[in-house]
């Protein structure tokens, strides 16, 4: 048996990688525009930062260590037309020496074609110093442009354009973040919430400009100037973190079915060409509280396509279940991670919720270097956990994964409060936050009447 | 309606302080032998580590403090008599200037007189520099004579033992462990993980002689050697943490039914007489695996009984679930944790296991300071995961308590091997230590053809 992967970023790879899994004879190939594999580009913002040295050390594996596990690797390779009714692609192989067309057959195709920058509309931004974010390359750009830049405006306020932000201003240069909507993180905090998290950005002086679009890039030969709203930002960099657009060309041309918003999956992965099987930020899903279906552009959920994908391919049944989009992020020494809805999606979905909130620390009181930590957890009436949001300086991740498990197994804050949790005063308090949040959603509840 | 709770520990100070919050009228005394109340003696050991400065930091409130919550309480006072039929006590009130007796009465009592030392029976216990641990004054003490001795050997390698052992060689003394079981942690990890911790030890100078008694202890005015099997140690201190026995003298008075343990309760944590109530490390629990009672002497489980017997105290309804006994500790920079049962512990209960092991990292490999971590699975046969025991320098406790959640809601390995966690590379791994031990687990089912 052929299975044929398109992309090799983690949905692709992982999907390789499982199924060698499961299999030890199938034969597989991943073809790939890009020279390097399996690198992960949520890590490049902390090159930028120097957290981590080099951009090399962000490439897990080259492309040669996939032939130990019998993983056949073409980088460099453009897909340029899958035909579905006859198994089979054509792909042309393209480098400084040679451009040459060859055509591969499958038996199943995967495809994890990712997604690119969504750049908005408007003048200027193929000038000098406007950049996107999103493959390593990028990054090497954006950093060597950035060491002969004294001031940068980075375009979007989520995860990636905070990250990218804090990395600048490690570099030596004036930052400002600017986002249309009038908070940051708009997709995973609620504004009180975000607002814990601005602050921490403000405090390491980058500057914020909520509520607006971004109206213009001036500059002649390159960047010089960045507006927004009323202010002329003096710039010589302009990072765009606009968002993401799925890759769904070659879904199209093999005659998948598109969704709303990426190509349609079934919950094995599976596309409606019953040997297309798709996986990663091309693809849409569905959320898990609101049902509706949602992009989760995510490296965990794109690792867990690709197992799910595998498994199918396998012969061993799997289910790709629902997300929460359970997320985590560290700008500088702050962490902060949500998962499920938030407080504000909940209500524009017509849902009616309360929120418990819980102020206190990551160790005991009297233990040195106990950190504030903020915990916000979204209820129903019925109490349903549906979703929460934390923000500190230490331990969040686990904690989010903690509230992940709680909110996908339907537990209630009640159900929640009495849970057994560890403690040691170097580690916890003895009545963790997320107990404290819980308890104060119960008591909100109770006060009016439910 | 007036209730009188004797002790003020974790599980006395959080029934009435959890009474005041669900009831705003009713009298609350709580009478204590000791001058402090809600102190963490978790805490005693990084007193004696220095990371926590002064045994001062670890009293959380004066008596004082609880009479803005309107709590009374009585401290160095010793109750003589309980007498059940007739909702009364009788205790003395003593200190230097004065001991006078009186009398009590009360419509509901909570008997949470925690528990004492167990010192095993064997000559010279009561020389100079021989300790227990378990009070505020038995870590003044130690910390004292600590600082005018070169050599410990501390008994019992438990939690409270290593601890102690960490905090002395901190102090800047030749430490060495002794403990009658052939590994160290031997209630909550399996031999493969205590061996991790006890590498750890080692590394960081103390010795460890396991699988012997202490013998004897040798010395004319003070402490001078200690026999362990065939070894004769210089000591100047030795240290009893031979674990604890329950405090159920005043319980028995009352004519509360004692169970194997300790006081016997039912799921409101009431006694045999339905207005005395029972909680902390004096009343017995259930072990959520094996269903057998067991002791729980765990701050956690004190403040969440105190939750459930205030509860049902007002009239709120609420359960104690049996228990998962989730604990962690920290040695140095070394943390540990545990929950549900020990693969060994299983199988001596008669239970058929398999256990998925995982070693990796506590953040992407790339990213610099990434920590080893790793984590032990037991599932039984039909996968469902029943306990796990994480080591590792960082991030242990909130797994520990993810963990506790999976495995009190009875989800198997196959289950967790697909749940959403979230990922930053400064923070996790792509796939989880857990998930990588979850899906070791089903492979080693699978290959046992389950």
């Amino acid at each position: 048996m052929k299975v044929v992967i398109i992309g090799g970023g983690a949905a692709g790879i992982s999907t390789a990688s499982n199924i060698r899994r499961y299999d030890e004879d199938i034969e597989i190939t991943v073809i790939t525009l890009e020279e390097k594999v399996a690198y992960s580009p949520c890590a490049i913002p902390y090159v930028l930062s120097g957290e981590v040295e080099d951009f090399e050390d962000i490439v897990m594996h080259e492309p040669e260590d996939y032939l130990e596990k019998d993983i056949k690797i073409v980088t460099r390779a453009e897909v340029l037309e899958v035909t579905g009714s006859e198994n089979k692609l054509k792909y042309r192989l393209k480098n400084r020496y040679m451009s040459i067309e060859k055509e591969i057959s499958y038996d199943y195709l995967v495809i994890a074609t990712g997604a690119t920058s969504f750049i908005p509309p408007m003048e200027r931004t193929s000038l000098k110093g406007v950049f996107k974010i999103r493959t390593i390359e990028d990054g090497v750009e954006i950093k060597n442009w950035a060491n002969k830049s004294s001031a940068a405006v980075v375009v979007g306020a989520g995860l990636i354009g905070l990250e990218t932000a804090y990395g600048l201003k490690k570099l030596g240069l004036d930052v400002t973040v600017t986002e249309m909507l009038p908070q940051i993180i708009p997709r995973s905090l609620d504004s009180d919430m975000a607002k814990i998290v601005q602050e921490y950005l403000e405090n390491e002086g980058i500057k914020t400009i909520l509520g607006h679009p971004i109206e213009k890039i001036v500059g002649e030969k390159q960047v010089e100037k960045a507006v927004v709203g009323d202010e002329v930002i003096d710039a010589d960099m302009v990072i765009m973190a606009t968002g993401i657009r799925p890759q769904i060309k070659l879904a199209e041309m093999a005659g998948c079915e598109i969704g709303r918003w990426a190509i349609r999956v079934n919950e094995k992965m599976q596309t409606s060409i019953p040997n297309i099987y798709a996986v990663g930020d091309c693809v849409e899903v569905f959320d898990a509280i609101t049902r509706q279906t949602i992009q989760s552009p995510l490296g965990t959920t794109a690792v867990r396509q690709g197992k799910i994908a595998a498994r199918n391919i396998t012969g061993v049944k799997a289910e790709f279940k629902p997300v929460l989009n359970a997320m985590v992020s560290k700008v500088g020494a702050l962490e902060f991670g949500a998962v499920g809805s938030t407080k504000a999606g909940a209500m524009q979905n017509g849902m009616d919720v309360i929120a418990g909130k819980s102020r206190a620390l990551t160790k005991a009181r009297y233990y040195p270097g106990a950190k504030r930590i903020d915990v916000k957890m979204i209820c129903t009436l019925k109490g349903r956990i549906i979703g929460c949001q934390i923000v500190a300086e230490e331990r969040v991740a686990e904690r989010v994964d903690t509230m992940s498990l709680v909110i996908s197994l339907g537990l209630t804050c009640s159900e929640l409060s009495t849970m057994e949790f560890s403690y040691a005063p170097p580690l916890s308090m003895v009545i963790d936050p997320i107990v404290l949040a819980a308890e104060d959603a119960c008591e909100k509840l109770k006060k009016i009447g439910k």
